[in-house]
């Protein structure tokens, strides 16, 4: 498939790198276009952003002028956002009304009823919404993926719908890479736990509902599963750690959980997509976030612990990176299953 | 009340410390005796044991000659044990057959029939066990408090039993205290979670249910409540945080659930007991382990996060120091309130 | 001595949460008056500051209202200012100027000839820069400590000055409390040491010589030493760690550099000295930021590792608490020693 | 180059699981044989061992059988050793008397006047003491790599030989990594400063001489120049930060030191060889363990704030991986050097 040029709005926030280091050697898409805000507008991405991942710069980008966070004839056909949710809302719509396709991890339209909230291996029939959309008069489109700590739950999750998933209780461990840069002020959170994020619990208890639900007649009916979430901050840099009790209509043995999680398929062909999805790990006391969020490249969930619950069924720990899998990760991967559908 | 002599056997360990650092100042109980490994025995303390704590270990501690963990006409007839279970099976039960009152806060006779497990403002009247205790011959006795994250969990759902308590979900987050000396390699936690505590999640599923149960006929009657935890290991050097889901027989309102803690009543005239047992704080991130698992002196257990659970009734964080509130400081009440009594 | 109103500068800020907790039982001072930010001014304290210190937020001066930080009637006559330097310099003027005696935390006036940049044990006699500033005009004046590190490294030095001192080798280990609050992003410093503080060495290098100099015919005369600082921010709450090594004209012995320690005069009589205002750990791991900081209720600080360097004459360890006896404790100090000299 | 089979001494340990990842694609050199203790030997590496890195543990490795740490005909010829220093002296002297060619990362032998001390880009000529030491009447051999905030040092003066290096004084602040596994407690780190590691100065102060060294007639001549250490343990997990000060005989200027730095020459064709063997970061806060540490895959040292020092001439901070550059990834850099030299 031939290299096309996108954008990233939010390019100089912890998402926006995290979008920068991913595409920096991607086979398909190719980072031509920078957009922030006003203040770092018309300089060099080298001087504009302090680059803080420990992979490198890469000298293109470092080079290349930060535009304005505005539709543009410079601006690609795709554009990924990692913008604040403060501002994402207005200037994703301008750039949808614009002829562009935003592929944004923000959270703004995500629960907008004609816009996909998508994991590509969990629902990406629901790009199917995108017909709906199209009734918006925009000339363009938006994709949206789902909170970090959403995206690991959900891809837990998906494979066991096929025993009627009723009840999820969850306690997430979130890494403070996920509050953004500066975020978490080390004072607050160095050798301790904060058991707030604000609004993060109703995104899980919302967002999962439609990730999981099906498309059907032009709307994603929710599903009716019923969670209970408390999310807390701990001193971790990356991943999220989630505690997760299950019960179900019908309840599965382990080993027919275990096999749900390990035939959860991957996707083909998409070059971002990992060859597990999902992975059991049998070792008593993992996942954990230093050892296991970067498997599949930060791609793979990893979940361990598989036991009985004696309030719900079953109890497990899931992990995901959230910056990858939970968030440009996932949203590269949407755009790739957006163009292997012919959609870009 | 005139001070008495007492020993401490485990001495040099992390609990072991905690009892010197707490005791040092107290008005009833002097300590005049510690016990510890062959290893250590015949030294002054200050050369058998790397003092750990920020807390000055006192001059008069220091120069205190070891002794061998064994009973001794030098050792006094109160014993407060922080031994580690792989060895205190042996020797609480020779102190106890040589009469001394062993005042432990390990696991090996926590759920002996005949064992009180105690916290003292949740069920000192299980101190009746004592009579039954005194069948088996032994001279002296053995009075046992919880796990550390068990203690935390019974002091937040004790004043709730009036609601009639029927499920418990809980997650914990344990600071690495929890785990003694040297406990926790350094690189095993640091930015790090690890989701698993051996043995930890049975004794938070069974120890609550003999805490919280009924004397009655010369037994206890463990509470009906099912119990699920989850235990991990954060970074965090003091206080467990939890996060609970309950459901109650006869659900009460979010008033009635305060007006509960705010009415847990403290033990008065008991040198450690604080004046709240339990506190509700009121900010939306509290409690933290880093701002509040000293309140009360590490003798208050904070609860705060109320609110519905879609699952159960309602759900809420807990949080209590692990060595204070959560060992050495509740085995120290339980024999302040044995010699109010009149066992001492 | 009768307790006097005073006024706290910057009192929302890290600091200034420090000057509330260390006043919370001063016999002599009594916060009457908090001063903050316009976007504070007019709010209860428990309102306008997210309460940030273990230590508890006395009930007493979370219902004071804050004040607009400009000159006042309502303003005691000694104000502590903790406030940043990026607005201390015109704030503090003005109140000087208005007829307060500020005691100041901030940088803008440490440097200037007629202030006097103090550490009671260290240079108290240089209050006499005060007759020298009385020709300023103003009706108050201005009283400075000087910058945390270079707290800890004036005090490791001054009982070596008998020896001339000539030559001094620093790398500092500095806690994240000293970079304010929010101050280091938890990304930055977890698991981390960020090799740079701005314009740290700078203060070390030149306060310094002004702290250990001589007052003489209305100035002070900077010491001769030369000092080399390199300073680093480390994943440490409170504690200044320095590795330090000295070149003298006059080289002493081991044992009479200790014996300089060890003789250090204390205060006597001033509510906040310590006891011992530098002591020296023979034990071969320490001063250690988590054991040690808090010694003499964070006014004491720490020395040891004493051995002799190859390239200048000794080398050892200090240790002190930033932002107490570096910041809020020293100033404290320093306000007793003018009461004791009947100049409040 | 054909692959040869290699062994590793010490294997479960955290310098042996360094070897073993870093060896996983190695195109020269495929373990086949590994060593540790006799708890270990006869069972399969994976159960033998604790996994500790995020790098997968190749399943080819993770079915090997563990023998015991003793020569035997199963052995390879080149044989790494991770022993630790209790049992390495006298394991790898077997080893060498049997015949193998032993790569050792230990502290036994790094002294001793005919073994060489080596990192190839700096000392490689040292290889010639072989011929000394095999008159000690070994069919094999012993090639040593220095202590791991030795090597960063040693990187960072060896370009700077040509100045006359005379002086030199340096604090380090080292990662948890290098005290092994368990190693450093978790509760005496985290966030907490260790003043204090056993030995380390010394090596520091001695094998820099060696390696600096000139050969000739047959023996190292120790490099003039002297060297004061302190050394500190930081809550880092992978990089050892170096705050440096050096004074020359010819002071260069800051352009010739940089100059020196970016022309000090890789080692052409050594597949483990960066091709930057030392690197300067213009960024005024680098570098950084947590960013910098993995340049160059662990095996490029970074050098940044060079600036005038007003006691020696220059100082500056240095950093590299402890346990790639500074351990498992140095000696297999020595290991490539000896097999393009016909060593092996």
């Amino acid at each position: 498939m031939t290299q096309i040029n996108v954008g990233i709005l939010g390019a100089t926030g912890m998402v926006g790198q995290q979008f920068i280091a991913l595409l920096s050697r991607h086979p398909w898409f190719k980072v031509a276009w920078l957009g922030a805000s006003e203040r770092s507008a018309g300089k060099k991405y080298r001087d504009a952003a302090a680059w803080r991942l420990s992979a490198p710069l890469p000298d293109a980008i470092a080079d290349l002028e930060v535009q304005a966070a505005a539709p543009s004839a410079s601006a690609p056909q795709l554009v990924f956002s990692g913008l604040d949710s403060s501002v994402a809302g207005e200037i994703e719509g301008a750039f949808a009304q614009a002829g562009h396709t935003i592929v944004s991890n923000s959270r703004n339209y995500r629960m907008e009823a004609d816009v996909p909230l998508m994991i590509p291996e969990v629902n990406g029939g629901h790009l199917a919404l995108l017909k709906v959309q199209s009734q918006r008069g925009w000339k363009g489109r938006i994709v949206t993926n789902p909170n970090c700590s959403t995206v690991v739950l959900s891809m837990a999750l998906a494979p066991l719908r096929q025993f009627g998933l009723s009840k999820v209780t969850i306690t997430t461990l979130q890494a403070i890479s996920g509050a953004g840069y500066p975020g978490v002020a080390s004072w607050d959170i160095l050798g301790n736990v904060i058991p707030f994020i604000d609004g993060e619990e109703q995104k899980i208890e919302t967002e999962t509902k439609k990730i999981l639900g099906c498309f059907a007649n032009g709307r994603v009916d929710p599903h009716p599963v019923v969670i209970s979430a408390q999310t807390t901050r701990v001193a971790v840099h990356d991943g999220h750690t989630e505690s997760i009790s299950v019960g179900f209509d019908h309840k599965p043995t382990e080993e027919q959980l275990l096999q749900a999680w390990a035939s959860f398929k991957p996707l083909d062909g998409l070059p971002t997509a990992p060859a597990h999805p999902v992975a059991y790990l049998r070792e008593r006391n993992r996942p954990q976030p230093a050892l296991d969020a970067h498997r599949g490249d930060g791609m793979t969930v990893s979940v361990g612990r598989l036991r009985p619950c004696p309030i719900l069924d079953y109890k497990f720990i899931a992990l995901g990176h959230n910056t990858i899998r939970g968030a440009a990760g996932v949203a590269i991967l949407n755009a790739e299953l957006m163009r292997r559908e012919g959609l870009l």
